[in-house]
């Protein structure tokens, strides 16, 4: 793709150039909104403070940056130790930067000056940060809205920014919070092309694991695989997670891959592999997962938990628009895998019943999906004007239980799993315990799991996939047999 | 390889099996030299805390988990949130590792009992950290020796052991750093192995770049290359250091690819390609840099800075040994490498006087090589029965001053760049501009740079130079035309 014109992020060749006006509109959008829940006396202006480096405990080597994500949604800004500034009535735009010694050129290169940081990012100025509290302090602002509020899915708060001197300005950390968070829910046409590159990427780097595995890999080298796509063809050099990559028993272990399990048991012919893995680009995010035998061929078994959650994927794809509220997709995805697998000898009894008694939350513990973005668990699902998290198991686990707008951007991602200790707590309690066959059940205790987890657009009409990857049977048979 | 009888870090197939034997050893080499240096009355346990997952920001996304240095140093626990005690008179190990509810094995896996932590890491008891008070009051010891000291690469502190409950005992924080850095200084013969293990995973890793690169990539497709050979058949899932990848001028800088410059040019027919790229097995690092054309054949001005700068890596393989000078090493390579420039026809007058001038900071403005091991820049550098850092340009860029060891592991890497800024100081003096060819040298301005890095074992008559990669002209371009 052709750079554009004005400034960009670009990571060259075949890569997408993301304009620094998608952040100029950004910046557009959160001031339009503040405006309309608040008037401001003078001149407001929001302070964002960007992330810095975070080193390896006391030594001189440093994980690789991550832009903070509220900073990225503003600036587009790569380097730490940054702050910007947007005046809401204005929209002015400043930048402070870190002041580096000029002998610094000898390690970094040529250091950008005041100037080139500018041209790169498009803003209206930019200024040392070691003199934030001066220029602000011309500026005579009436109130300074730094960013402060509950992280739903961490319980972590966002950190307002802070500098020397700050204590001699009005600030607000209440306003900003909800107003951006709202923001960042509804992507504008911009982040959507940016959002179905980093899907398209990951896709692609899923399908080429698919074509490569074979039995007597580990679960690492289809991670391998998967970071070197991403990163050599589609220049993401993050993911925006772990990779999670089970096969076998490993496959129900929804958060496999952690340092105490990483990925790195031997994958043995006859397996299933369920790998959950998503490149990053600039930020944002994509959060796709695979489910498919390491040696391409579904036995029946394999064929009969995969088509069920496919069955459960493809009723949320055909139900899912505007107005629809997440919860009813949960419970939608949850009651068609059961009735698959009812017909498929697994359970008995009525699926409604089943329902009611939480057999759902036993084999897909986990929520539907989860809006997705700048962070793969994107904010905006349990803001202060959304529906209170649901009660029911299973959907207690749901990210956000608000009703599906156009514009949203979430994963849906239907699973089926045989965990030991749920499998256990539901044979041993009647009401869950007369639903399952238990012949048929046990044949499935060592089977591990199934997820299948798409990235979609909501629109007004329905969702826009951006997950491209062979999704049935027949499908992944073809793409693994070439 | 096999996976040995007892407990070992392995990532299976061709990968290195570690055994917990190897860290059991650290621990009796650490204790033997404390009780040369003081004699405890009672008992006196070590403690160190492990590191803990960091999240991005308030997200609920961690970073992929490394181990603090000198935990792993001791104890080879690959899990966040634990600590470890040992016994200075019996040996006697403890881990303390975090109490995971029992939900947790839904996300996480079955969890592990205290008793199968106990076999993984071959310990004499595990218990909980919640407990770590009790427990260590129970043993009524008369001084808990806990870490804090400086790291004289990034001038940071170790951070000493914390736990509630810690202020009911003795602690001494300053008898156990000298000792447990200067062991690390002297590597075991396990722990040899480790590193000739992950230094030929990187060689490796680097040949592989060399075979496949092209004009027309970009930088970071040499870092992706290198990172999915290192992970998919090293099974090395971290490098050491943020992957170096500079081509044409980015070359000339020394820590290029960091979030400002990462490593995104186009590589251009023509250019001299600086890849400084270094896998991480289990903590053990390496650090190794190759300078090549990218179109595999070298230029008569790309053969005579390459060959400068082999002559100063020659010379200094030819002459480390025990009981020689680090600093007589880095004078030495610089030596000869002006030497090599004055043939060259860049270099007029005698090289002893460029040397006395300080010229040779100027073409290699860093030192001539590191401790490597756990770390990178690995400790005991500077501490404080060791000669202070020189003083002279380029010397004074030093990780360390010492008289070389048996058992010590570093890099050897010298390196010529053409820095703008260095060199217009250089022109600008007349104690240095004497002894510059203008004509020459503006030839090269927009060269770059060279650097040789081998990552070597010092021996009491030499070195074994870990380091497997084609080093003289002739073997990269055979290597290249492959």
């Amino acid at each position: 793709m052709a750079k554009p014109q004005g400034a960009a992020f670009w990571m060259g060749a075949q890569t997408l150039p993301i304009p620094m006006t998608m952040f100029r509109d950004n910046r557009e959008k959160v001031i339009g909104e503040l405006r309309k829940v608040r008037t401001f006396d003078g001149t407001a202006l929001i302070v964002l403070q960007g992330g810095d480096n975070i080193s390896h405990y006391d030594t001189d080597v440093d994980y690789v940056f991550r832009q903070e994500s509220y900073f990225m949604y503003l600036f587009g800004v790569t380097e730490p130790g940054c702050y910007g500034t947007v005046d809401v009535a204005s929209g002015s735009t400043t930048l402070f930067v870190p002041r580096l010694p000029s002998e610094y050129a000898v390690w970094m290169g040529p250091l950008l000056s005041l100037d080139d940081f500018k041209q790169k990012y498009e803003v209206d100025a930019v200024y040392y940060a070691d003199e934030i509290d001066v220029k602000l302090g011309e500026l005579n602002p009436s109130v300074l809205l730094t960013l402060c509020g509950p992280n739903a899915d961490s319980g972590l708060e966002a950190k307002p920014a802070n500098f020397k001197g700050i204590e001699k300005f009005v600030v607000d950390s209440d306003i900003l919070f909800p107003v951006i968070a709202e923001c960042r829910v509804i992507k504008s046409p911009a982040e959507v092309e940016v959002l179905r590159y980093v899907a398209k990427v990951s896709s692609d780097a899923h399908k080429r694991v698919m074509k490569n595995i074979r039995p007597g890999w580990h679960e690492y080298q289809g991670e391998a695989e998967f970071l070197h796509h991403a990163y050599s063809v589609g220049g993401c050099r993050h993911v925006s997670y772990t990779c999670i990559c089970g096969a076998g028993t490993n496959s129900a272990i929804l958060h496999y891959g952690h340092a105490g399990s990483p990925n790195d048991r031997l994958i043995k012919n006859g397996e299933m592999c369920l790998f959950d893995m998503g490149a990053n680009y600039n930020g944002y995010a994509a959060d796709i997962t695979c489910s498919f035998p390491v040696n391409g061929k579904f036995t029946d078994d394999q064929k009969l938990i995969y088509n069920a959650v496919l069955a459960a994927r493809d009723a949320v794809c055909g139900a899912a628009k505007e107005g629809v509220s997440w919860v009813d997709m949960h419970l939608l995805a949850n009651r068609v895998m059961l009735g698959e697998m009812k017909k498929g000898g697994l359970l008995q009894g009525e699926v409604d019943e089943m329902m009611s008694a939480g057999l759902n939350g036993i084999f897909q513990p986990h929520g539907l999906g989860h809006l997705i973005g700048l962070d793969v668990h994107d904010v905006g699902g349990y803001l202060s004007h959304c529906p209170e998290r649901p009660t029911q198991p299973g959907a207690n686990r749901l990210r956000m239980a608000r009703t599906l707008m156009a514009g949203m951007y979430v994963t849906i991602e239907p699973g089926c799993y045989f965990i030991e200790p749920l499998l256990n707590k539901a044979f041993a309690d009647p009401n869950l315990a007369k639903f399952l066959v238990k012949d048929e059940i046990d044949r499935f205790r060592n089977f591990g799991g199934v997820r299948i987890e798409d990235d979609v657009l909501i629109t007004k009409t329905g969702i826009d996939n951006f997950t491209l990857v062979p999704r049935t049977v027949d499908e992944i048979e073809a793409w693994m047999a070439q």
